[in-house]
């Protein structure tokens, strides 16, 4: 059993959660809590966590047999409940974490999908905070989209908020970091995949009355600032959420939320 | 100018922070940043601090000019910028925050309101995270809906994080807190607002199909559980969202939004 911070895993786990650049370095990342450690497809387990406290636990046993079941087992590394609750993220850690490598999907696998089956891409651009980008990708999967483009200036989806608050859905949406939004933008041209820009400017149109027949891509801009002036120039369309009161902006992931219901609801009655 | 953190005057806005005890005794709470200070309704200003780098800014004098034309000039009390980032509870802080009375609505205004103009009330039990409740009450403003009612085991809608997510929806969408959802629904009733309880159980109704004429109350239970069996039971209504993939559930504010929206679009068309 590991009883000390300075083990050389801990060491690793823990330069996993806090630095992105270690993350892109190994193409490995952190999922905590039973929940999803067992949403994880199990091919992606690199290597499996358990605190003294949990490894006594039912759970611990449920988890292992699983994973044997789907023809993954896996011999969980001990820790004592100390070297855990310091390494977790977490007031209250489960006990159980998990090293996995990146699902890795290409930009050009996702806008392939869109463009064949005439399905809907959520793109995002500059979205700072890791509970709205996971709220996004979990939105996205119940929505039904097709997949999620993250220009290369948003929070990782690697980060440990980002990945607890997909409840899963990173694991079943694909998702994938684009380069350069103004290569992007041809790109969707090009597929005949109708680019539909997130803007309260004056001319965007009413997102109720807006058209989203054939492949289309929503894209949505910063928390503060929405979407780059060049980015909604670039766009085929542009659609505002009307607001009563005061109210200056929606939150991005609400913003997320209603356009991509929209879309849904929208192709289904075609 | 304050230098420590010893200070009575510091002391007072740390326990306003940190505990809803001694918010609710004092009917007092913290509003940090400059925009949220000058969101703040100025009758309800108690106190106004600056830290000494803060006030030496031209934002600084842009605040207390408007304060003064609003018939409300304030002297604020200077902090050293090491107790002010001590007291705040952001990384960056601007170095302005205010001591605010708590605006108060009894719930009994607010079934009023809503019954009087066949309005939206948004209904909230069990609510646990503030960023969640903010963005709830920063999306029920922009929707239109005329109050907000939470349950007494909700976060304290006057925590520091609620505050600072409503984006200052909180000064001007009311909300109230009440004490008995048990009590709560016959008073509905009573004033024929019907209630929508949002339940994922078999018998619900598509949220695109359901009745949203006259006054309607929506009811959004607990991140994790959803609403109280007895609550979904009580209700006149059971919606739901549909969702693809594998998602067991929506984020409580994405739900929020989408229903809060398709009332208010349904309500238009009438």
């Amino acid at each position: 059993m590991i009883t000390t911070n300075t083990n050389q895993q801990i060491r690793q786990i823990t330069a996993l959660k806090d630095r992105s650049r270690e993350r892109a370095r190994s193409g490995l990342f952190v999922a905590e809590g039973s929940r999803m450690v067992r949403e994880t497809p199990p091919q992606l387990l690199e290597k499996l966590l358990f605190s003294e406290s949990f490894s006594k636990k039912e759970e611990a046993g449920k988890v292992l047999r699983e994973l044997a079941e789907k023809g993954r087992p896996m011999e969980p590394v001990l820790v004592s409940d100390t070297v855990f609750a310091k390494m977790s993220d977490t007031v209250h850690p489960q006990g159980i974490c998990a090293v996995v490598r990146q699902p890795v999907y290409a930009p050009g696998q996702l806008l392939e999908n869109a463009a064949g089956t005439g399905g809907v891409l959520l793109v995002l651009e500059n979205i700072q905070d890791p509970g709205n980008l996971g709220t996004m990708l979990r939105t996205a999967e119940a929505a039904g989209a097709c997949g999620v483009l993250l220009s290369k200036d948003c929070v990782d989806p690697f980060n440990p908020k980002v990945v607890r608050s997909t409840m899963g859905a990173m694991y079943r949406v694909p998702f994938s970091v684009y380069d350069d939004m103004n290569e992007l933008m041809p790109e969707l041209k090009k597929r005949q995949i109708r680019s539909l820009a997130a803007s309260l400017g004056a001319d965007s149109e009413d997102y109720t009355k807006a058209d989203y027949a054939g492949a289309v891509a929503i894209l949505i801009g910063n928390e503060g600032n929405g979407l780059l002036p060049a980015t909604i120039e670039g766009a085929d369309g542009r659609i505002r959420i009307p607001m009563e009161g005061m109210t200056e902006s929606l939150n991005a992931a609400v913003s997320a939320a209603l356009l991509l219901y929209e879309a849904r609801r929208r192709k289904n009655c075609l």
